[in-house]
């Protein structure tokens, strides 16, 4: 059967003079992809009558299923309704369950008036199917036309989200009969894009025509995503197991998790497992690794806490790093890193400890220690264990860099704890 | 004369199963507007050769410019290369420059031995004026057809940045008259948008029609820009200079600063000339605070280090928190955000200090501290002030709001120190 498509429609000048970054756009075709929904084009067009009213033209004309996010907010550059009211040739009429919830928001939530602008949110086009905004003012609309599905969202990523899974995504598969798809993915780390698909290329020209592989560049590392598509779920999901135990054990040297997790979540998962503790000594990730950590739920599980030893002194007071270390071989050196590590685990208290001190950039470099260095150190109350890196690319991705690659060296540290 | 438009199109299936946030368009954009061109549309479409040939004939026929990224890498779905070969009917060559690079790279930098795949890298079709890659391997290439430009670059953004700056840039703007564009921004918080919307209508009625009002949102707060196009510099500078006064004095109540910087730039700005310091120490936002004062260069002048007291057991032993207010008030209280203050002041040696503690979700809550509820402090060695703030959203987002008021807190704290 025919594969479904979509296509994703944001609208707003705010994207396209890059104000914003598009995270929408990432998350939903995600979830469509899970439902066995393939996003065929993503497009940004700016808050234009006609921009829009030809892109919902072209859209349409390829995909099955169009989603529309942003234009939907209470100033003059906000004209989405409007437009996909002339589109579908409706007349505005006032939702009561829309007001109910705008009035609902101000008077409870945010207790302040409200006024005239704020009430219109609550009108909606007569030709729509309303969609509940359980996290903000301005409903979804749901329309209809020649066989495809509109619906049009706020850009708000709180709210859009909301409303995709509450009921856009249930009603989408409810309404089209959807083929199966799978993925399995794994992470790599250690081995540029090139090299592993030269070592799996065999394997990948060898993969049947309803399998397809992705390299998906993640800080650093790579990751290998399979996807099947098909009509059975059972047969699907056995023969996709197959190949993904192939490329397991092609890429076994290099595999960090064969699942889609995030390095974190998946430090997070082994030190769960383990019942095992771990805070961090920062120096030039200035607190990176803790917050990449404590993003995931229940990280207080698991992570007491971290020293930011941003300045010497702190490395020093906080730590008891020694002055003379500092002095002579500085503290973007394996000496430093091993003295962090030590005092930090004295000073916080927890079973494992990753430790990181560089130059990120732009400024900083010598000859001896260029702008990108970073010692890494990682260990336990037993022992310690460190290595240099050095990143060549901006101040943003060296950070990003070493505080991957140094939770990496403590994920394989703590496997080696056996 | 005619606005000089451009479009933008990202290939990858990457970006459209979501895998890949897309921070290449929004870069492009702002630099784009920088030299006055603006963008009509961003396009994201998959590795697949009808869609990026659709692409191309239908963005053509619209803009003046096309930018490409993406599909420029070593293996089998990039095939942006041949694909625009045939689309401008050149003919595949080794590029001497491209070749020498690409060698450079491996044996030089990655050390590795180079593969097969690596050296096609160097080829390009004849038809094109090759860009140097001066970070990494794949050059970038520039067509012209019919008066308008093409430019393909690779979708690593430190690469395409740096093809960008050096070459494409000054490129576009030798070859094109353009306009003369200007932005003013200023950034309000503590408003919601329709009020602001609301306060200032009158203002932006007003506004001639070469003059553009954009509402952006920014973590929580609402940044205001005024955009001005014309063809005498002096002039169009004057007039913007005019309307933005008369705008930042209508929204002096809510004002954050009025140059467009982020909050983390202009407290450092601001620590900076007064030749202060800085530290934080942290519970909920768990170092996040840190790594946005960190990820400015030449924040080591003013800021020191944290304290990520994720723990209570690291709030009583680091930061000096009694234990008697953790067992009554509890950790999210004011209480302990004082607590910790003092701690943090004492621990780390700064000017001032910014401190967290609340609940970001989606666990944690309870009926007397719901999730979203955040207890911040900031003081200095002789005082120190509280709040509380109540965020409704999802973790990141709460931790993101949780960060942004508590440097805002502690800009307006040391303002008032004068």
């Amino acid at each position: 059967m025919e594969k479904l498509t979509a296509s994703i429609i944001t609208i707003g000048d705010e994207l396209l003079i890059g104000q914003v970054i598009d995270t929408n756009s990432a998350w939903m075709a995600q979830e469509l992809n899970k439902s066995g929904i393939w996003v065929r084009h993503r497009l940004a067009v700016g808050d234009v009558w006609e921009d829009i009213w030809k892109a919902l033209n072209d859209e349409s004309a390829q995909s099955q299923i169009i989603l529309i996010t942003g234009g939907l907010g209470p100033t003059a550059d906000d004209i989405t309704k409007p437009l996909l009211n002339e589109y579908f040739g409706g007349k505005m009429v006032v939702d009561e369950g829309a007001l109910a919830n705008v009035k609902h928001i101000f008077e409870k939530i945010l207790q302040r008036p409200m006024i005239e602008r704020n009430l219109r949110q609550a009108e909606v086009p007569d030709v729509c199917t309303v969609i509940p905004n359980k996290r903000g003012t301005a409903p979804g609309m749901w329309f209809e036309k020649a066989g495809k599905i509109f619906v049009s969202m706020p850009g708000v990523p709180h709210e859009m989200k909301g409303m995709m899974t509450d009921a856009i995504l249930p009603a989408i598969r409810e309404k089209f009969h959807l083929p199966f798809i799978a993925h399995r993915t794994l992470l790599t780390a250690g081995i540029g894009e090139s090299f592993l698909a030269e070592h799996i290329s065999a394997f990948e020209t060898a993969l049947p025509p309803y399998i397809r592989l992705a390299y998906l560049p993640n800080y650093g590392m790579v990751r290998l995503r399979l996807t099947i598509q098909g009509e059975d779920a059972a047969a699907m999901n056995k023969e996709l197991d197959e190949q993904f135990a192939k490329m397991r054990q092609l890429t076994a040297e290099w595999m960090v998790i064969d699942e889609d997790l995030t390095l974190q979540e998946a430090l997070g998962k082994l030190l769960k497992t383990r019942g095992k503790t771990v805070g961090t000594a920062e120096s030039c990730t200035g607190g990176y690794i803790a917050h990449l950590i404590t993003s995931i739920p229940g990280s207080s599980q698991y992570f007491k806490g971290s020293v930011v030893s941003y300045a010497n002194e702190v490395k020093e007071e906080v730590l008891g790093v020694n002055a003379a270390t500092l002095t002579t071989v500085g503290a973007v050196s394996e000496e430093t890193v091993r003295e962090m590590a030590a005092g930090a685990l004295a000073t916080l208290g927890t079973d494992y400890v990753v430790v990181t001190s560089g130059i990120m950039g732009p400024d900083g470099g010598s000859p001896e220690k260029p702008v990108g260095t970073a010692w890494v150190a990682v260990g336990n109350h037993q022992r310690i264990s460190t290595q240099r890196f050095w990143f060549r690319f901006d101040r943003l991705r060296n950070i990003e860099l070493t505080a991957t690659n140094a939770m990496n060296l403590l994920r394989k540290f703590i496997l080696s704890d056996d």
